[in-house]
């Protein structure tokens, strides 16, 4: 699409748009909600992320009919069942996305958090203290929720959002984030907290990674891996982003073996397209013999096709072979990719080679090789009999994640509040001078 | 130069060398070093930090005539004193860069803190456990120490070092990397936890902003605003910097006189070409009768010329005009910019408009008025009656530092070894599958 075509869209700054001027205008625009978000005191943010919440009630008849509209264009469109899925809004899933809000408002405010405090032998009292970020930019597809859940959480931390919609979901989203910006505004903070980009013109997105001249200060990308990649290969920002979770479930001697049939189904299966879904089975040889049949055979029972190494295949028939691309391959299905390793070090040593630093599991009753587990494998969340489907800012505690980072920098496993902050130290003096 | 262009130096690497292999080879092994430093424990850390501080004293002459060597081949180019100043080392130097490798093996370990721990209803134990960042790229230009100080703080937070040293200063910056790699080796850890790029082709240093194909994890440059900005636009991975320090002391009234008078001269003059040294004085209209006189007079008496507007001028008729440059000038020397201003808001808002974002410092004895200084001056460092030339990781109580950052992204302030870690959840269940 040309930046001068018509959009399908009545947005009145849409039509004829100039994308580099309109992202700038965005960009200077956020920047300066930005600042005032950044001084407003808790309860006013919180004021306004309950009266987001209304305001989303209060549209829902808007809001879904505009969702039935543009679920109407997918399906015409042909777009993938799973993508239409994501995409469908209805009175539940819309007060579920209010309720998100509220619970967001009800979190601790992470601006302000004294995170250290030391005094100096000369007297001066130095704190470090948390500060906002600035301006996070959002790159999404078809979920209307990341709307919400995006905007909210980058206003607790005294954030400003520029969200870009996928162009399937736009009139959802835009209404959504609408009443979020007439919360905003009944508050008393300035609406251009969270911005919409109002245009289907993927040069939008192109502007957004270069930065709009420094307004943005991260960006955050969630959706599917082709997204993902043109982002961190183009975005001259910092990014929070997995490229993809290659998640590891290993199962060392002695694990209990109904403990370990129990989380490795429930690590694939529970929900296969999530990013903390285990894709490899990494199985000790030294249990081999009791543990890897059972294991294979619950997989296959609860629907899963496995493929294997040779030892995987030998255990039952319905394995298929695994190719050396298997251990490097995110299925997001109901597939899995089994092996046997000789040791802990071996299990690591794979884990390091093929996995993508995400989310990585053992299984196991000896607390000592957990514990290596735990402190070596280099990944953003490391667990100890607990499924990995775990791997979420909800069930962390967050409230609400903006994703999950693999990045080692500022932010690395779930995106939440705390994350979204920087911090400044403030240095208190009684006239002290430097010698 | 060209890549192939003969090296003044006797190094082995650097003859006929291919800039993009070469440098791809030192990004892997850095990155293997960064494996087995990151999960090196902290006494090990420690003996090798000693051992390089040993092996540096032990060097001493060596280095030294390399030295000499670099200050003949500096003087003959014709370099500025100040940029001979920083190369040039001595006795008392080089033991002042052995006893910092000392101090900082003497910091807590940062890798391994417990940064948060929290319990889920469902039993999961969850803790924020602090790693290393990686392997840390540093471009910097003549003082030889900041291998020294570089190196040990990388090596300390479990970190490889990539250091890129001026060409000027390649000769002695190379001898005590060497002796660090061989305080490495003999504490059983990897020498490649610091390498020296061994080439003067500036091609290196545009391999190394593009990141090594991923073994760079954030590049730290040290040298003045040229080579700063170059890293900040071509970087493609994160960096740690600032580009300058536009630092203001705003005397707000009440402000004590004397305290204000020292602490202004202070941060003003102590040292002029430190990036904590003030560069503009904001004086408040309302104690401009009683205070803004004697402030500009002790100023020029203590060798500093003024650039100020009407006011400032009318108080001292040494005072020159500043132009509208001036107030987002660095000076770096002698030079200060004053001018009143109107209201607290109106000295916040001169701050945010001209400033860095850098340290900035209110005089007062009005508490109210400090906080709302600490609070709404968004810069790194922020200060209440004391000098800004306390902006510096050694007062901070950091053992030393690898930089200022004035980013919002990981690091802010002094770059200490807490900055230099990454993080990741431990996650202890008992069997938890997710429902």
């Amino acid at each position: 699409m040309s930046p001068n075509a018509a959009s399908p869209l009545s947005l009145a700054a849409a039509s004829g748009a100039d994308i580099p001027a309109l992202m700038d205008g965005i960009g200077r625009r956020a920047r300066a909600a930005a600042r005032a978000l950044g001084l407003a005191p808790a309860a006013k943010k919180d004021e306004a992320l309950r009266a987001m919440a209304a305001e989303i009630r209060a549209a829902a008849p808007a809001i879904l009919s505009a969702n039935a509209a543009d679920m109407a264009d997918g399906e015409k469109a042909g777009l993938a069942g799973s993508f239409l899925d994501r995409l469908r809004l209805d009175g539940a899933r819309l007060e579920a996305i209010a309720a998100a809000v509220e619970d967001i408002a009800a979190l601790a405010d992470p601006v302000g958090r004294v995170l250290a405090t030391f005094e100096r032998p000369n007297g001066l009292r130095i704190e470090r203290v948390a500060t906002p970020l600035g301006v996070v930019g959002i790159i999404f597809e078809s979920r209307p929720n990341v709307t919400a859940d995006a905007g909210a959480l980058c206003v607790k931390a005294g954030n400003a959002a520029i969200l870009r919609a996928g162009s399937d979901s736009l009139r959802t989203s835009s209404l959504i984030a609408d009443a979020m910006r007439r919360g905003l505004a009944s508050a008393g903070l300035p609406e251009d907290g969270i911005i919409m980009v109002p245009v289907k013109d993927r040069a939008a997105v192109g502007e957004m990674l270069k930065g709009l001249s420094g307004a943005i200060d991260v960006i955050v990308p969630r959706g599917g891996k082709s997204l993902v990649e043109r982002v961190q290969t183009e975005a001259r920002v910092p990014v929070f982003a997995h490229l993809e979770g290659i998640v590891h479930v290993y199962v060392h001697a002695p694990a209990d073996l109904d403990l370990a049939r129990r989380l490795v189904v429930n690590a694939k299966m529970r929900r296969t397209g999530i990013c903390g879904a285990a894709e490899t089975l990494l199985v000790d040889r030294a249990c081999a013999q009791t543990h890897l049949k059972p294991l294979v055979t619950a997989l296959i029972e609860a629907g899963c096709a496995v493929r294997g190494d040779e030892a995987a295949r030998a255990a039952d028939p319905r394995v298929t072979a695994a190719s050396e691309a298997d251990w490097s391959t995110e299925y997001l299905d109901a597939i899995i990719s089994v092996r046997l390793v000789d040791s802990l070090d071996a299990a690591i040593a794979h884990i390091e080679a093929y996995g993508s630093h995400h989310t990585d599991c053992i299984v196991t009753d000896d607390g000592a090789a957990a514990e290596r587990f735990l402190a070596e494998v280099d990944s953003a969340i490391v667990l100890h009999n607990a499924s990995t489907q775990f791997a979420d800012g909800g069930e962390f505690g967050f409230g609400a994640e903006i994703g999950i980072a693999t990045g080692r920098m500022h932010a690395r496993g779930p995106v939440g509040v705390e994350q979204l902050t920087s911090f400044k130290y403030r240095v208190r003096g009684t006239g002290q001078t430097r010698g």
